[in-house]
């Protein structure tokens, strides 16, 4: 057993880019970890990437699985050591969680917002659905807040899972907050939201990303809002969507991208064309988003690859909120997408 | 007086590009404060461009001058309500201060390299120097760390007015720290701390970043943490030289970048060199590093801009911590660079 060959296998394995940092990473957080899922987040590695490299620890003697959890052997341990691959650790500040913001300004919002959250629907497997805790959506709030991109602007949340429409419009400090969302029952529940709590500023269209954005809501922008789904196409579709409802030079976007869909050579590939587009990375925190388990777990397609197949006890799905800023306005097409825009190679939830 | 207007005229005046959006942002911060370095620090604006418009302003009287604060006019005040534009406010979270990491890890490290930073040299503006307080070195190694780019690695610090080589190596978990530094009293200073401490793993050389990296420095590092001075050429080449010491796929380099001496349209111009060198964005946490007053001000070429001549009171001067890794490896030129490579249409601080 040696790095190269196990980097190299789980790239066979996979068709991905597996470099022998990601190996590194994965070893690292078995180091911390015998859960599962808690690999996955620990390591900031492709699913599939770790559940492949899982598959051949286990077949070189490397690792077992004890019950549910996973487990290395004297010969696994003594690789490790031997290799100066030390356990993860975190430094992560308790407060605020990593995301360096905090809900102070957000006052009695904070327990209006707890409260709507506890009535919403269910994640849908259909629209690769899963929502952020209600903490997180508030600290989005609170960092558009500090980055002057709440008060008096216009927003556009382009699907809005974890009900960041409603947490802006509670504020009462946008000008406007439209939302576009394909999920009915969403479109139902915000609506039901704004007519209880008298959001006057927000605006909800049932509308699917993968069709045109409306005419009425291009360049009409100064903020967009997404969580996109992470397939290459798809992450281009809800960006170019959020782009092309923006004003110009010094509007704004945001958006979750994960490690667990996405290597860091998608990352790359991601960051190339924002820039292409024109726009500046301003910010990007790693860890800011954590989604709550979404129940759907067994029906993922990364299920099957899973050397332990035990339902997450413990929430590990996080993804790094990014906000970038347009500096030099490019023209984007405003076409349709068909078909499955979910999927890639990466793709492990839908 | 429009925003447009303010905007064109500070765009004509510097030479520099000026969205409508860094108006905004001088505005807002002028709301909150009356301090000109604060307005630098809030407005994450050049302070070039800041100075211009607080001319501009003061010009069209939306602006005066009471003793060493800046205060709008009536007319100032109303010009930004009916702008939409609110004061700037913060929502950073006071254990980290927005760092997101907190400390624990280090132990009686933090109070070993307190004590070593209160008998450092003072900062020379021949070299460009400004250091950050002992908390924010501390924070970038529990960084480091956290993204297992500390323990057993081989780490190189390119100039070291942050004394972040001796803070590594206080950890005792480096496999070798290797700092490069121009400054002779600094040099002297980490080898008496290097003696006193034991720290076996630091290596010290006294080396000119503007000469080629000595060749048996390349390719022989796992990270390297710089922090360059702004102008667009003297980046490139710290940070070339960062690369050239890397190992390959999956090395890590750390740098700051300020707003303070770099536009958004600067900022994106360095991230497109970083993505075409192979590299990816991992983490941008803006605000990370915070300097301590240098003294020597009143001899900076921006000196000659304020509109205020006092010197500054509290910290303003701060810098994003960027974390870049290396997916698609490319060829680095070992070139030298000559002459004067600080000062570039947006440095202040030469």
């Amino acid at each position: 057993m040696d790095l190269q060959t196990l980097q190299h296998e789980a790239a066979s394995r996979t068709g991905l880019t597996v470099t022998r940092r990601d190996v590194e990473r994965v070893l690292a957080a078995l180091q911390r970890t015998g859960d599962v899922w808690k690999v996955v987040e620990y390591s900031r590695t492709p699913m599939r990437v770790v559940c492949a490299l899982l598959d051949v620890l286990q077949e070189n003697g490397g690792l077992t699985v004890q019950g549910d959890q996973l487990v290395f052997t004297a010969e696994g341990q003594a690789f490790c050591e031997q290799q100066g691959i030390a356990p993860f650790t975190t430094a992560t500040c308790p407060t605020c969680e990593g995301r360096g913001v905090v809900l102070d300004l957000l006052g009695d919002i904070r327990e209006r917002f707890h409260t709507i959250a506890q009535q919403r629907p269910t994640p849908l497997r259909q629209f690769d659905q899963g929502y952020v805790t209600p903490e997180v959506t508030l600290a989005r709030v609170a960092f558009l807040w500090e980055r002057g991109d709440l008060v008096h602007k216009d927003i556009i949340v382009l699907g809005d899972d974890d009900l960041v429409s409603l947490a802006l419009a509670l504020t009462r400090r946008p000008r406007r907050v439209v939302v576009l969302e394909i999920d009915e029952r969403l479109v139902r529940f915000i609506e039901e939201q704004k007519a209880a709590h008298q959001l006057t500023a927000l605006e909800i269209v049932q509308h699917d990303l993968r069709e045109p954005l409306p005419e009425a809501l291009c360049g009409r922008f100064d903020v967009f809002v997404t969580d996109p789904t992470e397939s290459f196409v798809g992450f281009r579709a809800f960006t170019e969507r959020g782009l092309l409802a923006l004003r110009g030079a010094g509007s704004a976007g945001y958006f979750g991208l994960t490690h667990v869909e996405s290597s860091l050579k998608k990352w790359r590939d991601i960051q190339r064309f924002l820039l292409d587009y024109g726009l500046v990375i301003t910010d990007l925190r790693d860890g800011f988003n954590r989604y709550v388990n979404w129940g759907y777990e067994a029906d993922m397609r990364s299920w099957a690859w899973l050397p332990v197949k035990v339902p997450p006890r413990d929430m590990w799905y996080t993804s790094a909120f990014y906000r970038v800023e347009w500096v030099e306005p490019q023209e984007i097409p405003n076409r349709p997408f068909s078909g499955n825009i979910f999927e890639d190679a990466e793709a492990a939830t839908t």
